[in-house]
């Protein structure tokens, strides 16, 4: 009942993005093993080469992968059912592992410059990254204090959500835009006879890597500002049942308590945008069928 | 009149952006010309670096900045009264500039490239380089094909809007994530004695200039993804006019000939959305003075 407002065809194309999004977030950590256990010499911790390979792991699967799980995690239709509360946990809890992980990633880099002797903090990507870290930082502790926790009142959070997604969803495609310099880098320094300009299978493979990474964030950032394919608010929901019902058109007061109604009013007008445009390709589709 | 939907509040904070925006915008031109000609030897037409040296000018002056004012500018609410028609033909219009200066740019860098026998096309930012190159093309040759030239039905223009704003905010991100990719690259190649590592003030100079894109790509994302800041449609304006109005909440058939009401539904809902909004605030700042 909760799935009536979608169409099998807006399923069908979410899952198929969804999909799309899972296989090539994990192709990317699975290329980013390959590049450092075949090419690089795998994974240790102690200062070497080796240690400095945790970052790209890492990062491509805390601060990239998990971290796009974590935006699109609301638009798993099966979890509608689910209440608002758990869906904010588990998108506190993943970001909040993707954290930890950058953060775990960002020691391996200084451990491996300052064990032999490479300056810190120099480099564009080092500049923009750690910028990154420390506003996905903020970012947690704000989302955590004023949607999570129970006391931030409800103007605030109408007032503070659409710059919460703006500023995760920039967070998440800076974040990306680093690892794009960072893949840069390494080559650069990494590849000797031939270097990058000799196009290596090494230089090549992690170009691709590259190119999976700006596809990964493209699916997601798609099926993040897609406006139809929003967790119906709690509303909606109810009105569907006997107990708690409303007049449809009716706006109800809203009485909120765990805030999860905090962005109600924008999701029943996305809603309602939703249908009109699936009413207006339907008539569409039965035009061209005429 | 057709401002009548905005708060003052909203137009302040608007033109504060735009301000901020262009301010960024221009600066991070200039800094591009000061990297070139204090740093760098200036600009030239003979495979030489100063040839090269264009390279990043006219990415960042063409690519980057007036990619950015051609997305937002039907936000500028000055420009409401004017048909939506001329509005599309200067959106049109800078954006052909961007691709013009574009190409120019990459033609800049191959020609240094064969000049100094270097390699061509090996690098990750080549390969991102060139495929937001193509695929900006093929937006152009599209956004002419379906939203200007009078031919396409409204419903293929309604299904391919969304397609085409997500695609193109898309691309400008991916064009900026290209210049950090490209300015580390240069710096990386460019600097000796010390190196990069060793931070002589260009490298400082530069990673500001790369901080510059980053924050100027945010500004212009923000503004253009602000539902309550976009271009009111056609048939708002009419809502206030005596002649060809419509009595509130009744849907109008429409009657498309230039195809200027393509997202009009979109449009109503959301300035629907951004009034409610408005409501809201209201609402909460009186709350806060009781």
């Amino acid at each position: 009942a909760v799935h009536g407002a979608w169409k099998m065809e807006d399923y069908v194309q979410f899952l198929a993005l969804l999909v799309s999004a899972l296989l090539v977030g994990f192709v990317s950590v699975i290329f980013s093993l390959v590049w450092v256990f075949h090419y690089r010499g795998g994974l240790s911790w102690d200062g070497s080469a080796q240690e400095f390979n945790w970052h790209p792991v890492l990062i491509i699967t805390g601060f990239v992968f998990i971290q796009g799980i974590a935006i699109i995690v609301y638009r798993l239709p099966w979890t509608w059912k689910c209440s608002k509360l758990l869906m904010k946990f588990i998108h506190a809890g993943l970001n909040t592992i993707a954290m930890i992980l950058a953060i775990v990633s960002v020691v391996a880099a200084f451990d491996f410059h300052n064990a032999s002797n490479v300056a810190n903090m120099y480099s564009l990507h080092s500049w923009i990254g750690l910028a990154a870290v420390i506003f996905y930082a903020i970012q947690l502790f704000l989302g955590f204090a004023v949607f999570l926790l129970p006391f931030a009142p409800v103007p605030l959070r109408a007032a503070l959500m659409p710059i919460h997604v703006f500023s995760g969803l920039t967070i998440f495609a800076t974040v990306i835009a680093t690892a794009l310099m960072g893949i840069t880098e390494k080559l650069i320094f990494s590849l000797q006879n031939p270097g990058y300009s000799g196009s290596p299978p090494e230089a090549t493979f992690v170009n691709c890597l590259g190119l999976l990474l700006v596809i990964f964030g493209a699916l997601i950032l798609w099926m993040a500002s897609r406006p139809h394919w929003k967790r119906p608010p709690e509303g909606n929901v109810k009105l569907l049942q006997p107990i708690g019902g409303t007049p449809e058109g009716t706006e109800v007061e809203s009485t909120v308590t765990d805030g999860s109604n905090a962005d109600k009013s924008e999701l029943k007008i996305n809603s309602k945008a939703a249908r009109k445009q699936n009413f207006k390709l339907d008539e569409a589709g039965q035009r061209s069928t005429m």
